[in-house]
């Protein structure tokens, strides 16, 4: 840290002008689906039955280990790992069919063990949080409802941005929108994805295995934290710079 | 090594009575579900609706985790995670419930890259394999099916064992049928219990990604080696002991 020429005497303690503090974490950047929602399984599975429809037999694991992508990257992704080509429009009919396909089983989809009480905790300490999602506005505003949100005043989606994760775009779009500075915030995120993009962003990386993933691959990608889903995370913000609201 | 008492004059290299020779891998036995068949995912789903219709309410991912015990271990082993209780009765209700929606979906279970060349490849080499799955004969049976074989001849299932895996039992029995010693075998399994299992029957664990579990979860087991499927296998087996049919 650099020391700056300063007029007043040294070691003088209090009172000062402005005291250092550690800075505070600015706030909370949430991953939607399989952070705070139990939607991966079925995200794994829809987008492979989607690309059956297209004729390509791809194997569930390793869809399961792209989903968190914007759909986009996704596909390509499945498609170099398997050495498979599909072409541009067949590439956006998958995307179609996973759309579609999802939207049968999104009933199944039930909010993940203690999401809601990690928000309002949140809330009740006046710690900024925001969702940012690789989903488009119209699929995340059913997921969102799951999560007893009716608006998407609470969110940033693929349609606020260019680029989706691995990208870092929806987490400055986030930080923006809660005009906080990106450096000191927490993304939250149960993918290798959401970790990399924090990192690319500026931001830390908090994991959650509640996708799948295990606690090794998100330590790897640079998680700052892993913690079993946000019920656990909830037991454990002191160790991400909360205070509990008596000592603050 | 240990030496041997020898009559034979020392460095004489040939003709001799029983050259010593390194131990061959006696035989591969193989899991089925999720290692030569890509059904973990629709399991955990599966299993996961199962325990809602009984009221309880288990993340995805802990069950996935679960996967590849036997259907009343698995039972036990999330209830006990999650901190919830059912009754026995509820407890083989939720069994009898997993079996009719996993049917549901068995259609739609593919077999994995490599299974069928890889089976095939054993048995032209002359090497003994038999699959040792914790299903019951029944279920067995039709997920063969996806791999051509029309009988149980090729497996042990639930029903030969009094207790399937992480026991070591279906591994025993397994040997046993193909007549080899279980000390050099090699058995392919994508889960930490296959790879438990194996350990605790005497023979080595060799993982495959295929279930969805990570390189370092199955390394962590004490996986002699992991692959990505049973094509990645396939290309290695020099690296399990297994010579090509020229040079044997």
């Amino acid at each position: 840290m650099m020391k700056r020429a300063s007029t007043l005497p040294r070691h003088r303690r209090s009172p000062s002008p402005s005291p250092p503090r550690a800075p505070r974490t600015s706030a909370f950047l949430f991953d939607l689906d399989g952070t705070l929602v139990d939607s991966t399984y079925e995200h794994a599975i829809t987008w492979r039955n989607a690309f059956r429809l297209a004729g390509v037999d791809a194997p569930t694991w390793k869809i399961h280990r792209q989903v968190g992508m914007s759909g986009g990257l996704l596909t390509q992704a499945v498609l170099r790992e398997i050495g498979a080509d599909l072409s541009p429009e067949i590439v956006e009919r998958v995307k179609e069919i996973h759309t579609r396909e999802y939207e049968k089983v999104v009933d199944e989809v039930h909010p993940l063990p203690g999401s809601k009480e990690l928000l309002d905790h949140l809330t009740r300490l006046d710690i900024p949080w925001i969702i940012a999602t690789s989903s488009r506005a119209t699929s995340a505003r059913r997921t969102l409802k799951k999560l007893g949100f009716t608006s998407l005043e609470v969110a940033v989606t693929r349609d606020d941005v260019e680029r989706a994760k691995p990208d870092p775009d929806l987490f400055f779009a986030a930080a923006r929108r809660l005009r906080v500075p990106i450096a000191g915030a927490m993304v939250v995120g149960d993918s290798v994805w959401d970790i990399l993009a924090a990192r690319r962003a500026g931001a830390f990386g908090v994991g959650l295995l509640t996708g799948g993933t295990s606690r090794d691959e998100l330590e790897r990608a640079g998680a700052l934290r892993v913690y079993e889903d946000p019920a656990d995370l909830l037991r454990h913000l002191h160790e991400l710079g909360v205070r509990p609201l008596m000592s603050s």
